[in-house]
């Protein structure tokens, strides 16, 4: 990485699963950092946070925070992000954005490095960090729609509760305690917590992630589908997807159905495809019960990928198990790999 | 039901899981009982059980454990089905089978009771209780390829410990308990008891349920696509599955695409059908936040759908979720309803 000196890099959301996740990444990446500045709400401003070794404050996230700062990586909701990402923007930085707030907006490349890092280059000062899900999913897709084409994708997904919030993963624990101990609780925040009505996740398993749009999908699910358009270019893809929150801490899967546009490719070659494909770690060893786990992906960057097979009836149809850690791939990791590669290609002033 | 004074009945496997909800759902669905004999394996033989306030005595299965036997339901493994049933139906016996022991044989019967009741005519002394993930899949199928025929279904389980028995239960309340407490812990059941490696299962999710076969697919996998098409009288239904083992108790759940052959039919259409459907219960009111979870299901003999919604691309195209009680529709309920079935049509002499 270039600059010899680095660059004033801040963290807006820096109290939050992601943000602390964005630090930590920051830090084990040696990204190139100058100056560091933290930034949250109001209400957990004036927090100190120990930063390899150093203490920081964290500041009230305003517009004048951004002064001299050169990339922002925001995560703090997206009404944050509508509110200051432009006044980052208009003070010279450049931002990464975790949020749904600017992802579908035409004029703002949407990047998951391994798939369209090019769109960068056309960036007008906010790039989009795609949804969790979508990230591992088009990690493992895009090899296979270089190499053989594709026509149509049907995903399932098992959500970890952290992609709603470190509050998330406290209800599940404390849902998990009460109910081994036989003691009554009151689910407060998932499925989602501006929704009206809140159920029971420990030892359960609920089919809404976001709220529910018109057409009967929910938000998250409707992300997935264009999200992955966009990020591969493709509007014609057929995408659909079921999107479920699961009592897991950390670690998203999904099983994938793909239909490809060749003919007479085998499980073996997109194993073989895969096992060479950046950011892919291939675990694909039946026999040998070799598949990808959640509980094996926590803290790891990679997107990890097994069970991959021919479907019985298509000849053009395959099933795969994709799993990544949600806070990671699916949010920090991108969206400081996303800085890297903005530094890589020199847009950073 | 016929017969004043009702039948002798045996439960083979009384101590394991499906046992116990054999005999419960057979007292709470006052199934004319005359006698009822509880058989299991030598291990747990000379256990005293009380059922429905009198005590019994679980005796050792063994083919003279079956004279005077009119039907017995099988739930002791494979193995034990496959030593035993023979000898029960030599007696005089009808076996309701809940192992995959005869699934696929030609001559036995498959039975779900809301889809091919019929086939019990031509038992031949053995009926076969399908795999519970099959089952609840169907019943929700099969209303669905009466009114519109069904040419494709591909399927995603989130799938319940109990499926596994109940030790496996207990292997998700005791890792779950380490996990809490920061100890320790060594799996030792799941995914396969038989199977050469253990994984943990709490906070987890497993892609592997049952061993693997040489196509890579499970067993339970296979099992979900063959069985599927035997109980529709389908060879040539195009039926996909993926099958996984979540940190859940009891309620298997499901994210089924199905293709249908008619074209023009609505979401609210396949709605309309199912609400009045049997066996079903119709729970789908996204804006209420109403659709099927398994911790609402435990317990009750209904299969659960919701979340039913057109495909975004493909018009004959539909996704659904489906829950049911694994150890009730999926196993004991599902046998009892054979039972009452074959009383019914007269096949119990």
């Amino acid at each position: 990485m270039s600059k010899q000196d680095g660059y004033h890099v801040a963290v807006v959301g820096a109290t939050g699963a992601v943000g602390q996740q964005m630090i930590q990444t920051l830090i084990n990446e040696n990204f190139p950092i100058k100056e560091l500045t933290l930034l949250s709400s109001a209400r957990s401003a004036g927090k100190r946070v120990n930063v390899n070794g150093q203490e920081y404050t964290i500041r009230e996230a305003k517009p004048e925070s951004f002064e001299g700062v050169e990339i922002a990586l925001f995560s703090a909701g997206g009404s944050v992000s509508k509110e200051l990402a432009h006044e980052a923007v208009k003070r010279g930085a450049i931002v990464v954005d975790n949020t749904s707030a600017f992802r579908m907006d035409e004029d703002k490349p949407l990047v998951v490095p391994e798939v369209n890092e090019a769109d960068l280059l056309h960036h007008n000062g906010i790039i989009a960090n795609p949804n969790c899900s979508t990230i591992q999913m088009v990690v493992a897709l895009e090899p296979v729609r270089q190499k053989y084409g594709l026509k149509k994708v049907i995903v399932s997904t098992y959500q970890a509760v952290s992609g709603a919030g470190a509050a998330a993963v406290e209800e599940l624990m404390e849902q998990t305690k009460s109910i081994l101990n036989k003691e009554t609780f009151e689910p407060k925040l998932l499925p989602v917590k501006s929704d009206n009505n809140h159920y029971q996740i420990a030892f359960n398993a609920i089919p809404q992630i976001d709220k529910f749009e018109e057409n009967g999908y929910t938000f998250e699910e409707m992300k997935m589908i264009n999200e992955t358009k966009k990020i591969m270019n493709m509007p014609e893809l057929q995408v659909s997807a079921t999107c479920v929150r699961l009592p897991i801490a950390v670690g998203h899967s999904e099983s994938v159905y793909f239909e490809i546009e060749a003919e007479d490719v085998s499980a073996n070659d997109i194993k073989a495809l895969l096992l060479d494909a950046p950011g892919i770690i291939l675990q694909d060893d039946p026999e040998n019960q070799v598949y990808p786990m959640p509980a094996n992906c926590v803290g790891k960057n990679d997107v990890f990928v097994g069970r991959i097979r021919k479907d019985i009836d298509e000849d053009r149809g395959f099933h795969m198990w994709v799993v990544s850690d949600n806070l990671l791939k699916g949010a920090a990791w991108n969206s400081v790999q996303i800085a890297e590669s903005l530094v890589k290609l020199g847009l950073v002033k």
